[in-house]
Parts: structure tokens; C-alpha cells; sequence
């Protein structure tokens, strides 16, 4: 059964759900985040089967997030670098990171891995606040109006 | 076919992804964030198929991202609020939000909506830093480190 698809969505959220709802793809992005680059590594790290890991990798291209770069002629090789359309989505990956790491483990458990700072070793704690005032994005405190008039 | 599950993965990441995959889902939130709390309200406003709307509901509740409180015994009748749990996943909508407003559009479009302060009326820019810094959290700037050690 093909999903519904939201990717002529009106609403922003709509189309980075349409993009999510491939369930394997904010994996094969994390492992991309991280380094990642080849099919071989994808599915490796991953346990994906082949043709799943080539339709998501396929879709990500597609969709501007990811560029095939061939680093060997003979035979034809490829690597997936993530554009700055991918490499922008690390944003709502850190967001899942911390929901996931507060709500997702038992109480008093933890992730066995943290996100931490390369400078000082600190754990890394995402929150997402408004750019203009650096303050929480409180959902009691926001709205939708529409763009053009208020 | 059954899709694979990530829910016990070791990475928070891969749990949100878990719940993501169920790609409604984040619609379904979307709409209870701004006000929606009734069966017939998140099917007149998405138009999502009854049986699919049941169950991404009933997948909420059993995550405890929502429960169901009772507002009328004759007949009974139930709405839909969101826990912590679930309004803590604000954080992830807001990114997808900023993403899919960014990126999801062609040059010089906008989306017709925008999140705006109900203070100010001020277009919202949601961004993730860390909650210690305040600083954006730049990709190059993280690794993965044990939680416990480093």
C-alpha cells in the first residue's frame, strides 16, 4: 500500500513528515552526520537491507538533501556527501536526540551514548529556542498567523 | 508487510524515529499542540482515514504521549490531551517546522503560515543550541561519547 504523502503540503511540518515517514531515513542522515559516506558503510552501521538502504539513499538525492560523488572511475564508485539542505536537517535530528535521551529510557536510565562537546567533553543538551530572542520556544507563547500580514 | 521497529534501539534518535515512521503522527501532534482534542476534530482538520486516525491515537496513548479523558458519560465520550511526554515533543515539531520552512520551498516562496509570537506577533525563527552554551550546535562542534565516561 503506498502511504499517503504530504510533500505538496501547505504546512512546513507536513513536508519534513513526508521525508520522515521513509523510517529507515533519519538513521541513514544520523549515520551521514557522523561521517558516513558510503553504501557499504550505511549498511554496515545500519543492518539495512540492500534495496531499502538504496531507495532511501535514492530519495534523499531526489530531494536535494544528499549528492552522489563518484571517487573511483574504474570500477564506478560513488559516495553520498549530505548539501547544506541535509546537513540543515541536523537540527531536527538533535531535537529527536534529546526527546529520545529524556523520554524514551526508563527513570534512571540513560542512553548508553551522549552527544558531547569536541572542545570540552561537556554532554550537549538540545534545546530549540527563537532565534531573535534566544528564549525557550514556549508552544503557549506562539501562534500561526499567516506570513504575509499577521 | 510490518515495517522494522526501532523502538528499543539504542539510540534516541532511532526511538523517535520509531515513532515518526508512523507518518501521520507528527500531524496528529501538530494539530493537538494548537488546541485539537477530539476524535472529530483531528478528522475534519487533517482528513485522515478513521481506522488510521484510531490508531495513531491509541499509539500516543500507549507511548504516554496523550491520554484519553472522559468528557461526557452519556455517551461516553473522550478527548485527547497531550502528557509531558507529549508536549516535550514540541521541541522536535518546532525544528521540522524551521526545516520544512526553509527548505521545503522554491526560492522566494514562503509558507502561507508562520509560527508567530503571541506577544509580539513577531515572526518565530526556531533554532536548537545547547542548553548550557546557548550556542548553536554545530555538527562539527559534537561527537558521541559514553554517557557515563566520556
Amino acid at each position: 500500500m503506498r502511504r499517503t504523502r504530504f510533500d505538496d503540503a501547505r504546512c512546513p511540518v507536513a513536508r519534513a513528515t513526508d521525508l520522515m515517514g521513509d523510517w529507515w531515513t533519519p538513521l541513514v542522515l544520523r549515520d551521514a552526520f557522523f561521517g558516513q559516506r558510503r553504501f557499504s558503510g550505511f549498511q554496515e552501521s545500519l543492518d539495512i537491507p540492500k534495496a531499502v538502504l538504496a531507495a532511501r539513499l535514492a530519495r534523499l538525492c531526489d530531494e536535494g538533501m544528499m549528492e552522489k560523488v563518484p571517487y573511483s572511475e574504474h570500477p564506478p564508485r560513488y559516495e553520498y556527501h549530505l548539501t547544506d539542505k541535509g546537513r540543515a536537517f541536523w537540527d531536527v535530528l538533535a531535537a529527536m536526540w534529546r526527546w529520545g535521551t529524556d523520554w524514551c529510557w526508563p527513570e534512571g536510565e540513560h542512553p548508553y551514548l551522549s552527544l558531547k562537546s569536541r572542545a570540552t567533553g561537556q554532554i550537549v543538551h538540545p534545546i530549540v529556542v527563537d532565534e531573535l530572542t534566544g528564549e525557550r520556544l514556549d508552544l503557549d507563547a506562539v501562534r500561526f498567523g499567516r506570513t504575509s500580514t499577521g
